[in-house]
Order: structure tokens, then sequence, then C-alpha cells
């Protein structure tokens, strides 16, 4: 065999890990950039708490801050079994990995569908209460929140598929100075309570509560507010990321995360809670919170600022994110190739751009309304915490390491805990909108294994395994012709180089026509044969694949080649006046056996 | 020259005329088809004179029955001159081919653009005054009088993509139905006024006229009522359709249909005067009219059924003159031949999709009302009322026959009033919606033109004078592979057939599976060079590019034939999950020059 190679340079380097694609992250960097995604919930989970106490009256507002501390009890378990988990894979795992790897496939592919969902609204969730907190400041814009939703991601999807990506400091800055501001709110909102007490009248019934203050109402207020807990896998998928020791590294970021988290959030809702903040669709809590406690001033517009740029931040995750899950479920089969291919830009791009569409229809759907996408959200998430953490069980139980016991133990009490979360959320929020989550997973699950058994199927069918190599096969050349004329004549050349025996074709709608044509032919048709057609339903395709079938259906393998003479046009417009009957033949033999098409393309000059 | 011939039994008629579709019509058959279109109007025109007067309060609306005279004396003007472009053209013309026969290419794109126009708002007015008669006659689908009028469109243009054609007695019936409902209207309504007098008090005015009555509003009464007209040329442009002697008998139908346009006409207009009805947006005028005169019983439900069924028939014959005028415009080069090819039935489909498509957006752009459609409807029909009477004016003179005087005075008269008439509708309606029209007349005429230069253009650089044929090339093959399996075998061995220099050409982004694939190239290969191209930057597309444009940069013109096998799927949606790469190298080479890419398909089993 006469191997022809043409070196280059430099060769490609192998697929990069997904954290390849980052410097790796100092301890301070690292936790800003892992944090906001979960950090920004800072932003609007009290205010979901609240909205669903208020439903039972003003005065049931006051159990906001101990469902907080239950949360944040939570928060402290589920951070406690990741720093396991990055232990155990320290070149870093998507909860999709873990769950496949130790429960099996079907676990796999409920924690793929979960997370594909999860970060699907993580997208949809931030971008609205990021602009949430835009039109709070600026009431006027309340009106074009789709808007400005919608642009906001269009912005942040454009910057994805131009290639922007997570580098270090500039990403880093958002999540310090969003710490920043609500360490300073929660600290000033303290001393001026302890200094001038209470600073407005506990607000009266406006209106008769909606019910009473039930167990339900309760465990729904804690299913709302569960959303805090989003983001925190991010530090354990990424810990490759973070400079040696990453582990190490890694385990403290989380440890430093979970501090800032609690502190951020509990402080928050107690604040909320003694100033007496009333939940409302114009504002939200947080705004209302800072205008209490600054009075208005540049404080209030840099808290607000800071929330809507970490919160675009923590959309930003999730398009990295997203398109890093479908690559590993592609590269496994479950999702399409053209999530696969990380070598092509232009491959993806194709998760950005789905992403984007899904998140923007939900958007527009949801109002660009945090609360009312809210219930959606958390199934995903605790369903994928609760795989991860049964598969860490799993595994310590087959690979039984020093410790294991209480290995086990902490993760089974990671799981047990966000099993129950899981359940009351699903249970609290099912009506409300988790029933569509619940039945998307089922739905993505089908999806996936269609997929994969179509892939396989096809592998199957392709394989080389006893293939004795193709049938001999013989061979026609036809070029369809209308007319004759430059285009033509360079087809036929062209045909004739295909096979010396190639033939012209024509359809005979008008026998005058075709007198025409045939004197013409004798002097410009490069003494390629021409076979006429007549057409009796003047019909220009019948006659030609009849002809076509004919031909094809010869003894043993017949391949026919048809020569097809196109224009080029040299502006787009004009290509609408082209073309129709090369389209309609391409379709009309596009699913025929043993028949290949080929455009000879003229290029017309402007 | 070896000719082969494949001869059928017998050959395809030649291209037939318009109207050779139709079986030769009798004179009452083809009253009936051609009336739909003018006589419908009578559904709608009388309102639109009411609606305007309106405008200076009841006391106004007295004014309508001599406008509605008025508007008869034109009528009659225009039947009488079209009477003589029958004889001028007994084979039947278009206003289109009147106006560029006698007045060069400017009129007759004005004309045809206008007719263009015409025709589509024929459909929506049609249309929608159809729906109009039923939501009287059932008040309770108002609400969805949109959607009904969509449906409507939807049915219309399904029958005429299956090819229903105006099959004559069937379509001849709704036309005698309507012209014997108004009949009964007209005398029961008279009848009934003469015995007990005026049957309920004359309106008070509800509230105070939006403003006075002057010459202005009386014109543009009049101009809404002149809609009144429309159709007319119809029967001038179907001839041919007559059963002989075809001219006397369609001077005949078109003289009769004008008597029963008059009556018609004049009668319900004067009629809803004395019954003293005042136009509402929610119920016709005819529908208030027919409950006074028939008190709500069978009577009133018949004549909106027949009503809604002649607009409904009058929309349908739009569907039949719109492609066949795009059809004459297309052969004469100013639209794209998609319209042009009458012989292919798919091709036929496209003038009746985009007329359903506009005028379905017409529709929904108006919310469905026949009223705020009217503005725009007149202009175009005046304009090409106008240009065709001018064109027989200038052809009498130039022709100068027996009598040539008195024919230039009957289509002078016949022009000039037309053009007064267009003069009126598009200054009086001219803001409401006149506008629109007159910028689109000048729109299309630069995109006739434009079309038609570029299909002179191409002609001119196809043209086979002083052509000495083709250059002599030089041809090679490439098989593009991203791996082996059975479908790139059976690729392999079709570009042996094309060219025993073929050669495969793979590239590299990880030398392992370089390896690993020039293993079994060895085996499976079927000796066809393997060309392993790196690629520094990851890219697939970089390095092929860069390899084929070394190639056709050769001595000489050298043509690359890429063979890229590509999978043909048993199902639909599996297309989505193949092909990319494909696509994406046909998309990247679809414009270099002196390449060509062929797609071998290799067929998946289900």
């Amino acid at each position: 065999m006469r191997l022809y190679r043409l070196k280059r340079l430099f060769v490609g380097t192998p697929l990069p890990t997904a954290q390849a694609r980052h410097e790796r992250l100092s301890k301070r960097t690292g936790l800003a950039i892992f944090a906001s995604d979960n950090l920004s919930s800072v932003a609007y989970a009290t205010e979901e708490i609240m909205r669903v106490l208020i439903l039972a009256g003003v005065a049931a507002l006051s159990l906001s801050t101990p469902i907080s501390i239950a949360i944040g009890a939570v928060i402290c378990i589920v951070i406690y079994s990741y720093r396991q988990t990055i232990v155990a894979y320290p070149q870093g795992a998507s909860d999709y990995i873990v769950a496949k790897d130790n429960l099996g496939t079907a676990a796999g592919l409920v924690a793929g569908s979960a997370l594909l969902i999860d970060y699907t609204l993580t997208v949809a969730v931030s971008v609205s209460a990021g602009i949430a907190a835009v039109t709070s400041a600026v009431p006027g814009l309340f009106p074009y929140r789709v808007v400005l939703c919608v642009a906001a991601l269009a912005l942040i999807a454009y910057g994805n598929l131009r290639g922007l990506r997570e580098s270090g400091r500039l990403f880093a800055l958002p999540s310090y100075l969003f710490i920043a501001g609500f360490l300073v709110l929660i600290a000033t909102g303290f001393a001026r309570y302890a200094i001038r007490g209470e600073p407005t009248a506990p607000p009266t019934e406006v209106e008769a509560p909606l019910g009473a203050l039930s167990v339900f109402l309760v465990l729904r207020a804690f299913a709302s507010g569960a959303v805090a807990l989003t983001g925190i896998e991010a530090v354990a998928d990424g810990v490759q990321a973070f400079k040696p020791p990453e582990v190490k590294n890694a385990r403290t970021v989380l440890a430093v995360l979970g501090i800032i988290m609690l502190t951020l959030f509990i402080g928050t809702t107690a604040l909320a809670d003694l100033f007496n903040i009333v939940p409302r669709d114009e504002e939200t809590v947080v705004s209302q919170l800072a205008r209490a406690v600054f009075g208005g001033g540049p404080l209030y517009y840099y808290l607000q600022g800071v929330s809507t740029l970490i919160l675009i931040l923590a959309a930003n995750t999730a398009f990295a994110d997203f398109p890093r899950l479908a690559f590993f479920m592609s590269r496994d089969g479950y999702l399409p190739r053209q999530f696969g291919n990380r070598g092509d830009r232009l491959v993806f791009s194709n998760g950005v751009v789905i992403l984007a569409v899904i998140a923007a229809g939900l958007v527009v759907v949801f109002h660009g309304s945090t609360h009312a996408l809210i219930p959606l959200y958390a199934v995903g998430v605790f369903t994928s915490f609760t795989l991860s953490q049964t598969s860490m069980v799993r595994r310590w139980l087959r690979t039984r390491p020093d410790g294991w016991w209480w290995r086990v133990a902490v993760n089974g009490i990671g799981g047990a805990t966000t099993a129950v979360v899981l359940v009351v959320v699903a249970a609290t929020k099912f009506v409300d909108g988790a029933w569509i989550v619940v039945v998307l997973i089922g739905f993505f699950i089908l999806t996936f294994l269609a997929i994969r058994h179509h892939y396989d199927d096809v592998a199957r069918q392709l394989s080389l395994e006893g293939y004795e190599g193709p049938p001999p096969i013989s061979h026609s050349v036809l070029v369809l012709v209308g007319d004759l004329h430059r285009g033509v004549a360079e087809a036929l050349q062209y045909a004739k180089t295909l096979s010396p025996e190639a033939k012209a074709v024509y359809v005979e709608l008008d026998p005058e026509r075709t007198r025409r044509l045939e004197e013409r032919w004798v002097k410009h048709g490069l003494g390629v044969p021409l076979i006429v057609l007549t057409s009796p339903y003047r019909s220009l395709l019948g006659p030609f694949l009849g002809y076509i079938d004919h031909l094809v259906q010869r003894d043993g393998r017949h391949i026919v080649t048809i020569v097809l003479p196109e224009f080029i046009p040299a502006r787009w417009w004009q290509h609408l006046l082209h073309n129709q009957t090369a389209l309609l033949i391409k379709g009309a033999l596009l699913f025929r056996k043993n028949v290949i098409v080929t455009d000879v393309p003229y290029h017309l000059k402007d």
C-alpha cells in the first residue's frame, strides 16, 4: 500500500479533559469561580421561602429563619459528603459518571437527565433572578423583563459561541464583590437593628391569608428554599482545575464555600425576618431589604449590581457544564454525536445553542418569573445529589478502603438526607410543576436508550467482522439535461472523465424543442450520446425514474451516477431563481438504492 | 451519434392555454363560473359605502343609494369597454398581456403587479366577508373569525393543491343560488315596504358624528363602493372557455352579468337605505337587512349560507388566476422559473402556496376585517382596468379597423372613467392603506426587472455562440474517510469505478486512532491508497481544504471529486444522529470552484 503522508510541524494534542481548559486555579480564584452557581442563590432563596409562608399570612413569615437554618443543616451534610466524593474521584467526575460507574446505566441516565434539566433551569432561574435585581432597582424596566432576560441569554450564548472561557481573575471578581456586599448588608443590618430596634412596624394583614399554616406549607417552604443547594456539586466536578495538591485544595475550597454560604443565606433570611420584609412581585426581597438597611444610596445599587453580575455568571457556568455533560453522554452513545466531537468548534456550539434556546423558551413561557420556575428546579438537583451519594455508599461497600464504615455512614446520611428532601420537593411541588420534570426525566431516559440502540445497531450493520468486501459492481453515468448551454457542456465533459460510456438523458415535453436540441447537440454535445425519453403524462420525473430503475435492475449490482448540471449564482437571492429541477430530482432519488446524484456546479459571474 | 429512444404509447400534448383546462362552457354555466368573483362583492360593497357615510352621522346614509347608482354607471361603462376587448382578444388575454402588447413593458409590469396584488386581496377580502356572513348568522363564532378565515383559506389551498378545478355544473350552482336569494330578498323587501311602510323608526344619532358631510367623504364612500367592479375582467380573460361562437357568447354573458350585478347591487343598497340599516362591526349590513326582511327564518340562513359559498368560490377563482398570471410573467422572465413550468404539478403548487400564505398573513394582520382590507383593494383593480382600456385605445389607433373612431371613443371613455376612479380611490384612501399598494407596485416592478436582468445575464453567460467547448480537464477522486467500515468500503469501491487513481484521505486528530485505522486498511482498504493529513489545530476541515486547494491549483484545469460516504437511516429522526460531518464538508465546499462533492449513500436497515 502506498502511504502518502503530509506531516505538519506539530500534531494535535490529545482530547483534553474538561478542566484542562482552565488555567490551574489557586484556592482563592477557584473558590470564586466555583462559588457563583451556589452563592448566587442567596439572591432568591430567602424570597422563595417567604413566598410560600405568606400564603398563611404575614405572621407565618417568622418561620423563615428556622427553615433557613434547617436548609443550612442540609447544606452542611451535603458538603461533608461531597468532600468524600472528591477523595474518591480526584480526577473530577460528574454525577452522571459517578452514578453510572457505581449503580449502573439506569441510574446514570437518571442522573444525566436530571443534570441536563438542572443546568437548563440554572440558566433560566439565574437570568430571571438577575434581571429581577435590575428591575427592582429600576422599576420602569419591570414590563420589559422578559425581553431583558432573552437579551441577557443571547449575550451569554454569543460569548460562549465565540469561545469565552472562565479566565481566572476576571471571573473571580464578581463573586468576591458579591460576598463583600452581602457581608456589609448583614453587618449593617444587624448593627442598625441593635441600635435602633425594629425599623418598621410589623406589616398588618393586607388581605386574608389564602390558607392555614400547616405542616405541608412549612415543608413546601423548606422545599422552595432548598434551591440554596444548587451548584454545590460544581467543586467536586472540577477537582482537576485546582493547583496541586488538587484534592486537598478542592476540599478546603468546598468547606470555605459552605461556611460563606451558611453565613450569607441564614444571615439574609434572619435579617429579612427582623426587618419585616414582605415579598412582592415587582421588587425582590433582597432589594427591599437593601433599601431598608442602606436607605437606597450607592451601597443599595452596588448590591443590586453585583447580584445581577453573579447571577449572570452562574448562568454562564451552566453554559460550560451542559455541553460538557452532553459530550460525556454522547461519547457513551446516549446523545447525538453532534455533541460529542470536542475538537470541532462548530459541533461544540450545538450544546450552547440548544441550551440557550430551551432556556429562552422557559423564560418566555414563565414570564421571566424566578418564583414560577422554582418548582421545576429542585427536583433535578436533588435527584442527582441522591444518586451521587448512593453511588458513593455502593462504592465504599465494594472497595472497602480504610475506615470504609465511616465513609458509608457519611455518604449514607448525605444520601438519605437528600432523598428525603427530594421526596419533600417532589411531593409539595408536584402540582406546581415538579410533575413536568418527573415526566421529562422519564422521556429523556427513553430517548437516550433509543439513541444508544440506534448507534449500536448501526455499528453492527457497519462492522467489518466477517465482511468479505463489497460485491462487484458495474457502473453507468447519465447526465440529465433540459437544454444545451455552457453549463451543460462542462457537465458532459466531467461525465466523460467519470466514464467513457457516459450518456445524456433528455425528457421530451415538446417534440419541436427536442428537434432543436438535437440539432445543436451535433455541434456542442462533445460526442456524448443523447437519449430522449418521451413523457406521456407531461411529467419530467416519471420517465426518468423509470429509465433509471430499468438500468439498476440489470444483472448483478449496477450503480447509476446521475450528473446534474447546476448553477451557482453570484448572489444569494439568485438561488431562488434556479435549480428547482435539480432539487426535485435529488429529492426523488434520495432514497433510491444504487443511485448516486452528483451536482456539477457552474459558477455564474456577477 | 448513437441515439437511443424510448418511445411510449403517446406523446405529451402541447402546453394547453389556461382555459383549455375547463370543459367548454355553455353561456349558462359560463355566466355562473365567471360571475362569482364580481357578484360576490354584493355581499359587502353596500356596507363599505355605508361605513364611510356613517362618519357624518346616520342622516348621511341616505346618500348610499345615489352613490350606488353612480357606481352602477361606472360598471356599465367598464362592461361596455370590455365587450370590445373581447372582440380584439378572442383568444382571451390578461390585462398584463394586453398592456404589455400595446403600451410596452413598463405598463405591462404595472398591470402585472397590480393584478397580483388584486388577486391576493380578492382572496383575503372574499374569505373575510364569507366568514363575516357566518359570524353574522352565528354571533358566538365572532371571536374565532380569524381562525375560521385561515381554516377556510387552508381548505381552498388544499383543494387547489390536490388539483381541484372549476368543474362546470357543480361550481355553477352557488352563483345561481346566490342570485336567486338576493332577488327574493330585494323583491320581498320592496313588497314589504310598499305594504307596511317603513319597518323600523329611522335610527336616532347614538353618538355625535365624527365629521361633517363633505365632498371628500362622498368621494371616499364612492371609492369604497367601487370594489363592486372587481372581477368584471374575468370574462374577458377567459373567452376561450366558452363554446363556439366564443366571442359572441362571452359578450352576451358579460352583458347579462352586468344587468344582474346592477340589479343586485343597487337593489340591495336602496333596500338597506329604506330599512334604515346602520352598519355595525359584529353583523354585516346584508345580514341585518335579511333579518329585517325575512324576520330571521330559513330564508335568512339560506341567504347567509349562499353568501359564504359564493365568496369562498370567488376566493377560489383567484387561486386559478394568480398562478396563471405568475406563469405568464415567469415565461417572460419577470418571476422565478418555479412559477413557469406548467407541466409539472409540483411547480404549479408554488403559486397556490404563496398566494395562500400571503392572504393568510393579510387576514391575520387585519383581524379578518373586510372593512380594514378594502382600502388596499381597489387601487390594484382600477390600475389594471385603466391600463387595459388605455391599451385598447392605443391598439385601435394603430390598427385602425372599421369604426375605429367609435371603438377609440368607447375604450377612451372607459379608460378615462376608471382613471378618474383610480385617482379618487388612491387619494381618498391613501392614508388608510392605499399607500401600501402604491409602494408595493413600485417594489414589485423593481423586483421583476431585477429578475429579468438576472435571467438575461445568465442566458448570455451560458450562450453557445462563439463557444469553443470546455477547456480540457484533468481529474482526481478523493474519498474522505473518518473510519473504516462497510459504508466506507462501498464508497471506496465506487470511487475506484470513477477513477483507478482514487485515493482516500484521513485527517488525523489522534495518532493512536490513525495507527489502528492503518492496520485495518491493509485488509479492508481495497487497495486504495490512504493519505493521512495531520491537523495542528485539531480542525477537520482546515487540512482537508488545504490539500484540495493544493490539488486544484495544479497546471491547467484540474477537477477534484470528493466522495463522501453518507448514511441513509431507515427512520426520519435518525437523520439527526448522523451526517453532520458530511453536511459541514458540503457547506465548506459549496462555493469552491472545480470541486465536486458526491455523496455515496449507505442505506441502513431498520
